[in-house]
């Protein structure tokens, strides 16, 4: 039976599905990056996944399709990444040295999207916008069926100045999407404003210094906490304003939402944005298009990296 | 011998050039394009200018590419026009009946985009944004050869908000780039700081009320007219931060910036919008563009409706 894997390689896990032709899974595999142990380790964890697929299921592996944090370059080298200890590393070499199959590796936000979309059944749509709203925003781009990469980096979605000299963003540049909407910027403004005293049902959840989860807020919203009500209005007002602009730039089919801030939140919040993309876009643009909620979660990767390894090795 | 019409159809004229196979241009004509006469006056304006080029040369009329202002769909219809009486006009249909040629129309920008594209000669590139800014500003985006259109109206580039809850815009919307570097938002500001008594050199080239001319701006910048190097400033600045976006979001190969204003001020504005980028995009990637001023001038549309209905005959 000819078959596909699916690598989803994060800075915490490796996750890898075996997939028919279909799209069917017939196997998983996770196991943990060790990014910290150094690049030799990560390629052996890499290994050992699509090693532990193989061995259990008799197949005729067609090909792997993966995806990573971090700039990718010629589908198959991780140029670099934030979470990896990959530089300049060829990894699409290494894989199609040792399984002789064909390989394709993208951006882990790229490849999610792409495996939404494909998951979607919408694949005539030839234009598709993809915005991830986690920790921080990523976006994709697929035109015609393929990933648009432009240069390389196409896709910094979150890095659109929305707020000229506004919020210092992580990037070096000030106002930018990511620097209002992204859980980064609401846990900085839910910090601030608990250390000038403000009463918060979010003040336990800070307690550990880490990024706050979407399912904290979430509850912290429903609860009515007011500090949270303002932060998640706040980010929504924003995400309303990136909505708008890129559907004035790309008038797109197709316009899907995932990451953890929307999952948590789901459809209430999706509409919420639409209403407010309407204000901001060229009039009836925001109606002409098809939005939707993520619906693969933690599995977008993986399939992702099915779909577009799929997409390549049947033209 | 095999020849190509390229159409520039305008608020005010209509020019019509004839070109050889291999771009060289055999013949020209313009014709007023009489808007306030209504639609049946225009098409006529149309047959008139083409009818004169084909009466004057033995050429066999392979095709005739066109571009238009407003919403054009289906390459050959144009919905709505802001300064032409067309709604829902298939002028595709007509062209094609009296001609019997292949036809091919766009938007105006994009049609005089893909000209300036195809004129740098660098075909290979399948990444280029068009930025006009004049009047107003528009924008084109050509992904592997071809215009990208997503459902018909992308390349709205002057509205997306850039400055949230800022300038009102003529779309509805606030803060849109175009409500801050247009020239019909440089005059809005002239206009309120001269009618609060500032001085400027600017004041006499206010009295006929019409949008400002560029050379007008450039003499007075040139000058060192406080208000005109303030307004062109500050335009610069926000021209810098939409680029930035831009690339952020494209990564394109090619980076061309056309219109009057532009053409006005020529390279040193546009180095300015380049070191500006540098500042609100992410590390490294303004250096990748390779930026471009416009070099067809009042030609850019005839020129790149024959290259649009070139790429479509010879495919």
């Amino acid at each position: 039976m000819k078959a596909y894997i699916g690598l989803d390689i994060g800075g915490t896990k490796i996750l890898g599905v075996l997939y028919k032709e279909d799209g069917t899974e017939l196997d998983r595999a996770k196991k943990k990056t060790k990014a910290s142990e150094g690049v030799d380790v990560v390629i052996e964890q890499i290994y050992k996944v699509v090693d532990k697929l193989l061995e259990e299921s008799k197949v005729e592996l067609m090909g792997i399709g993966a995806g990573s944090p971090g700039l990718i370059k010629d589908e198959g080298i991780v140029v670099f990444s934030p979470n990896i200890p990959f530089v300049d590393f060829d990894l699409k070499g290494k894989i199609v040295k040792r399984y002789g199959c064909a390989f394709v590796l993208g951006n882990d936000v790229n490849v999610a999207m792409f495996g939404e979309w494909k998951h979607t059944g919408l694949d005539q749509a030839r234009s598709v916008v993809g915005l991830f709203i986690g920790t921080g925003i990523g976006g994709a781009i697929i035109i015609n069926g393929e990933l648009y990469l432009g240069q390389g980096s196409a896709g910094e979605m979150g890095h659109m100045v929305v707020q000229d000299n506004g919020m210092i963003c992580g990037c070096g540049s000030k106002g930018c999407f990511e620097a209002y909407a992204s859980k980064t910027a609401m846990q900085k403004f839910i910090n601030a404003q608990i250390k000038k005293g403000r009463q918060s049902i979010l003040e336990e959840a800070m307690i550990d210094g880490g990024v706050i989860k979407s399912s904290v807020l979430e509850n912290a919203y429903n609860a009515k906490d007011p500090l949270a009500i303002e932060v998640i209005d706040e980010a929504i007002h924003y995400m309303g304003v990136a909505t708008a602009n890129y559907v004035n730039i790309f008038h797109p089919e197709i316009f899907i939402f995932s990451g953890g801030v929307i999952e948590s939140f789901g459809q209430p919040m999706l509409s919420r944005i639409i209403d407010e993309a309407r204000k901001h876009s060229m009039p009836g643009l925001v109606d002409d298009v098809d939005f939707r909620l993520s619906e693969l979660g933690d599995d977008a990767g993986a399939y992702g990296g099915y779909a577009l390894i799929r997409s390549k090795v049947s033209t």
